[in-house]
């Protein structure tokens, strides 16, 4: 199914018109209503083609992906296996509804249970990771009894009713109409809630707040924790030595299930197939009970996403009715594309070269860029998942105000880098398919476009 | 982008090779979870292929699909220029973020708000119809700043935190993790809440009823009344005369926001491109402030869904952020399907053949069932949007036992039937693109299986 080639015919640079790309701009504007923004002011930036990591406009120029659009584009844009296999599905069955069975589905399931290990059994497929985590919560609360779910406040769950309340961050605020969760605050050493100094005492302190949270709160109302792997969009935060083992232990101390939110740290991002099973981030090798994926699955070719499940909580739901489901589950089209990621991500070693990126290139060439710049507070990361934390005083460790992120936005484009900035940070996250040229090509924009705000 | 023929060699059938059917099933059964079910004793159907208004399995037994699925494959299985389009844009951008402009995005808003009238400016697009109904709660919200949104019992809107919550049905119950959501009973005369024995009566007391609610819960608490165009999974109940334009003057009374939910009833499926569009269902020509859609808007090829929205609910966050989104919001490939099958829909005049087979064909072929089987206690619907309500005795409108409808089931299967059942219902719900002859062939199969069970 996967190695199928694209039909040459099909495969077509698009027309670089400028006038589609007056279309484009002009229709956008008239009528598409954009996420997490004011409607007014939006001047999106039109996208006509893109191919590995890199996108182009309508007048030919290009730009490199250090995005991964919104960090999910992990095995680059236009892989012509997944491009290839979704063209034959769509000609054979695009869709069927989730009570039938059909091969790709099966195929894609088998693929991430495997690659999720022995303690997991089934998957349940979403259409993205909002509604992965909406039904791992469900999950959680029918096999436990218990309403409470516990986040962190920097984490992102998605944008759904209980996804964007488990959410930490400010999207979370005018969307509270979902009860039962409760936040508290993960480690993070560079801006440490406990007043630790070193990554082992931020560990400690850390699993100490939680556990104080959840005696507080009552363990017997508490069906599970949930966590990002290694947490994305707040700030591409690794946890320190120890923590995802005081978490596993804290749960079953107290009889929670562990969640882990892989929608973004998944499918190649931190140089594994999911970031917990990453020696820098679970040197133990726990084990959560749920894992929650979207994006890097299929990156995002087609909307997808999912829940695996460990096999007792599979069980649980064997003879007791699971209330969730969805009308695109197991979408074959979305299934299709997932069987040639996975397949085409195995066969050129698509995970080892977002391992290897992160080791020799990124990892040095970030923290080289953080001694030439002193707005440069912290280089976070692994694998092709990195952030910078910029501030206005290192010392102080206050970040740069949102104009500056602006400025820098702008140098970036400029130069033909596509970004990813979130509050005071550049996220480097560009597709794990990239190669060590195109890094150094985008580390020296970089370099340049912080020497051009002063940086 | 529409009309580019599918390439020949793409569209090949498949390979119908019975072990494959084999492997699907025990590949379901291995690592698949299923959506509404308990796990255990499922024995899913195996698909192989589709055309049409047919599936088929890797037996190569076909099927008519008289339920297109879940009541999303309106423009029938494998349509050449649908196919065409994802083939196509699969090859030249399958992804870009939300934020980034694409043609194919703004072709699909442009066409989607030109069917849904002037009154209405753009589109927000989601992934399906769950998170298109939460997007236009939290738009109700946010522009009338109060939280109550009131739905009727009789409805499905989703399976995520608010969709659930406001969904009325048995799968609410244990999903009753959302706040600030009020349950009404909707007009259903041949059930009625209200002892009425005439629709304009049933109509009426509906309207007092739903006006006693608004009051007794405060209208100045409610942002929104939800409603299905057509109620669908509930059992396609077209609304009696009067009673859109009576929610319509409730909401303009006491400054509510009147939502329709079409992504069962939208684009083709009742004859019309909205079902509130239909002379039928709205004779005086009311109009929604928010219209939510998924399904027939691409016939579910790839999943997305949306909320229309009007020029004044979106002028309202041209200054203020709106607080959603999602990462596949506007995906270029799902947007390119839309384009396609609207275009498609339009060229060889769906929507009218749907209406003609309704008013035609299946009006009174079903109508000439119940006169045969008196298991019919109904007929209720328009376009290719039907129930048969099967009741134990049609004084009492007693519905028929599960094990009546397993029993019907099983006969409508062994003769070439794919149905869609519900609770005591049979739904006949083809694709809009069914023949007259189709439609004779599947009225005839379920006249048989009637007459096997003993109805």
């Amino acid at each position: 199914m996967s190695d199928t080639p694209a039909d040459p015919d099909i495969v077509v640079d698009p027309a670089l018109d400028p006038a589609l790309g007056t279309r484009t701009y002009d229709l956008d504007r008239a009528h598409v209503f954009h996420s997490w923004s004011a409607q007014g002011s939006l001047a999106p930036f039109v996208i006509a083609g893109a191919s590995g990591s890199e996108v182009w406009d309508y007048d030919g120029k290009r730009y490199l992906d250090f995005s991964s659009q919104l960090v999910n584009m992990n095995i680059g844009h236009t892989h012509p296996k997944v491009v290839a296999a979704i063209q034959k599905q769509a000609a054979e069955l695009p869709m069927v509804a989730p009570a039938h069975a059909n091969l790709a589905r099966g195929e894609a399931a088998s693929r991430i249970v495997a690659k999720a290990g022995s303690h997991f059994g089934k998957v349940f497929f979403t259409n993205g990771g909002a509604d992965a985590n909406e039904n791992a919560i469900r999950m959680a609360r029918l096999t436990t009894g218990k309403d409470k779910v516990l986040s962190t406040y920097r984490s992102y769950h998605g944008n759904t009713g209980a996804a964007i309340v488990a959410t930490g961050d400010w999207r979370r605020v005018p969307n509270e109409y979902a009860r039962g969760h409760v936040h508290f605050f993960g480690p993070f050493l560079y801006r440490s809630e406990f007043w630790a100094s070193t990554p082992e005492e931020e560990s400690a302190r850390a699993l100490h707040h939680l556990e104080r949270v959840i005696v507080s709160e009552g363990a017997a109302s508490i069906a599970a924790i949930l966590l990002e792997g290694v947490p994305g969009t707040a700030g591409v935060m690794v946890p320190p030595p120890g923590y995802l083992t005081g978490v596993r232990e804290l749960c079953d101390k107290y009889g929670i299930l562990l969640i882990l939110d892989e929608v973004m740290s998944g499918f190649g991002r931190t140089g594994s197939w999911f970031s917990w099973q990453h020696p820098l981030v679970n040197p133990d090798g726990i084990v959560p009970d749920l894992i929650t994926f979207a994006k890097g699955v299929n990156s995002g070719y087609v909307p997808a996403g999912g829940v695996v499940i460990s096999e007792s909580i599979s069980a649980a739901f064997d003879d007791q009715v699971f209330p969730g489901g969805l009308t695109y589950s197991g979408h074959p089209l979305a299934m299709a594309s997932i069987v040639a990621s996975i397949d085409a991500m195995e066969e050129e070693g698509v995970i080892e070269n977002a391992s290897a990126i992160g080791e020799k290139v990124l990892g040095p060439g970030l923290q080289a860029l953080a001694d030439a710049h002193p707005m440069i507070g912290e280089v976070r990361g692994l694998g092709v998942f990195w952030a910078l934390d910029l501030v206005a005083d290192r010392d102080t460790r206050e970040p740069v105000a949102p104009s500056v992120m602006g400025a820098l936005k702008a140098e970036l484009l400029a130069r033909g880098l596509l970004p990813f900035i979130a509050d005071n940070r550049l996220h480097v996250v560009p597709p794990c398919v990239v190669t060590p040229e195109e890094c150094l090509q985008g580390l020296e924009i970089i370099d340049e476009a912080l020497t051009a705000i002063g940086g």
